[in-house]
């Protein structure tokens, strides 16, 4: 084990807090008695329940900090917006899609249960996050309860997330370039983060400027996310990391490891993690979490 | 052509006129402009547009104008539940689930684009409904816009019509009684009709009389679309119905019509279309369009 920093270790107690916390907060909210239709909430907790690093919704709750939100209306926001992240898996793992046997470590959803199953907890995954966040138990007024189910939608539909999919599953067949790729990316996997690290300032009825420099921040660590996930799938333990890697490079698909080159991807995505600690001035101190997140992103192995 | 009672005839120019309403309502909803993502908005338009009777939207806007609530109003939620609704027919045409090939006589949308394609459409129509429920071009203030959105997703979710199509999967194999088989549908089919009626009451702000004297009228009326659905696939005419029939019959389902014999059903679901309609007593006359949809359910032959 390579000793920690002290700011590591700072976040990586923070982290597995966060994570026990959104954990007991998703048991709570996918709750289930005896039913005839017990079989999809068993899904739905099975591909939620005991896994991930929770990073979505360490952000909101980060974020959530920087404005005062009461940390119980953070923590549904959190474990909404990680229903969404979840319920994208459950779907992405899909045979027609990833086709994907291992996630987190264990079987995926449909090899667990089946295909129709896991449709079906996703579904019902997606539909719960906005259910949860429209509920009063959010704990904030209606009107920003409304922005955080629009924009959560927006961030996750097809001029989001959906449509990110949708790209990359043509990626194989199209010839992208580095901007392509971004573009695909901050789709796919950015704009879920984004609204991350956004929620805290939407809750927190933030000044438009603040709100922004959050946004910029998220932007930065979407794509170095993205960039480490690249070196990763090409440097990483498959068991350390929990799923199946190099599907990239096999499908033929474009990366930016494929198109910079390893040295340039990491040199990148530090500048990224960098560039995006540089966002957080406006807060001080108190974001130093959140810088401490942007450095673990482009170094983390799992 | 049977000549047409003037109450049929009032019901159906009513019901074309309103799915002409939401067409072009759902063709502005989902626009879409050139992007690479573009293949998935088309699978989302062609699996929304051109089809189906309308029968939820429409409830929308009758519900709504029992309450005069602005018909604006009504028109986007009525768009937005159908969204839902044929999202749920994207979803359960899937090989893994029910693989049908026709849908409102056409192509299933993963026979005209393809299984990963159709996924996504129907994760972005269920998304894009809960954005525009929670937008403000609803032109409704926001706390009435949270129950929209909250309700529609308790309806459509584990607890709902996903809970419902798990326990259809699984019918097959359970023996079910004619409870069980209420239950089941209530949950697959009634949830959805029954915010359909609902709504308007929640746009109203409603006295909860009338809002539960429409939640009864749904009921019965979920309840008589279903006995009439199970009547249709044994006596009707696929070509004419738009989509596969029997296959309860060979998946070894049990239905209304196995489990009451034909004419027991049919008498059953004209007892229901006639308790409807005494639901609506509070509303008098401007109820009428609601007394004929409840006779044109047990009637329909497609």
């Amino acid at each position: 084990m390579p000793r920690m920093s002290p700011q590591s270790r700072r976040l990586s107690e923070a982290l597995a807090a966060a994570a026990a916390q959104v954990n007991a907060e998703l048991d709570l909210l996918l709750q289930a008695g005896e039913c005839p239709e017990r079989r999809v909430h068993d899904a739905m907790r099975y591909a939620t329940l005991d896994g991930g690093k929770r990073l979505r919704p360490f952000l909101v709750m980060q974020s959530a900090s920087l404005f005062n939100v009461s940390p119980s209306s953070a923590l549904r926001v959190a474990a909404a917006l990680e229903m969404v992240h979840c319920y994208s898996l459950v779907h992405d793992d899909l045979p027609c899609m990833d086709d994907d046997d291992l996630r987190r470590g264990r079987p995926t959803c449909h090899k667990k249960f089946d295909e129709a199953t896991a449709l079906l907890a996703g579904d019902g995954l997606l539909t719960r996050a906005f259910e949860v966040l429209a509920g009063e138990a959010t704990h904030c007024d209606p009107a920003v309860r409304c922005q955080l189910v629009g924009e959560l939608a927006h961030a996750a539909g097809g001029q989001g997330m959906v449509g990110g999919q949708m790209v990359d599953l043509q990626a194989a067949s199209l010839d992208m370039d580095v901007n392509d790729i971004t573009r695909l990316q901050q789709m796919k996997t950015g704009r879920l983060i984004s609204y991350g690290c956004e929620a805290g300032a939407i809750l927190g009825k933030a000044a438009s400027s603040l709100r922004l420099a959050l946004k910029n921040y998220a932007r930065e660590i979407g794509l170095a996310f993205q960039i480490a996930d690249d070196i990763l799938d090409v440097e990483g333990d498959a068991k350390q990391v929990g799923k199946a890697l190099r599907k990239d490079a096999e499908a033929g698909k474009a990366t930016f490891v494929s198109l910079l080159g390893i040295d340039r991807a990491r040199a990148q995505a530090k500048m990224l993690a960098d560039q995006a600690c540089r966002h957080l001035e406006p807060f001080g101190d108190k974001a130093d979490l959140l810088r401490s997140t942007a450095l673990y992103i482009v170094e983390r192995r799992t």
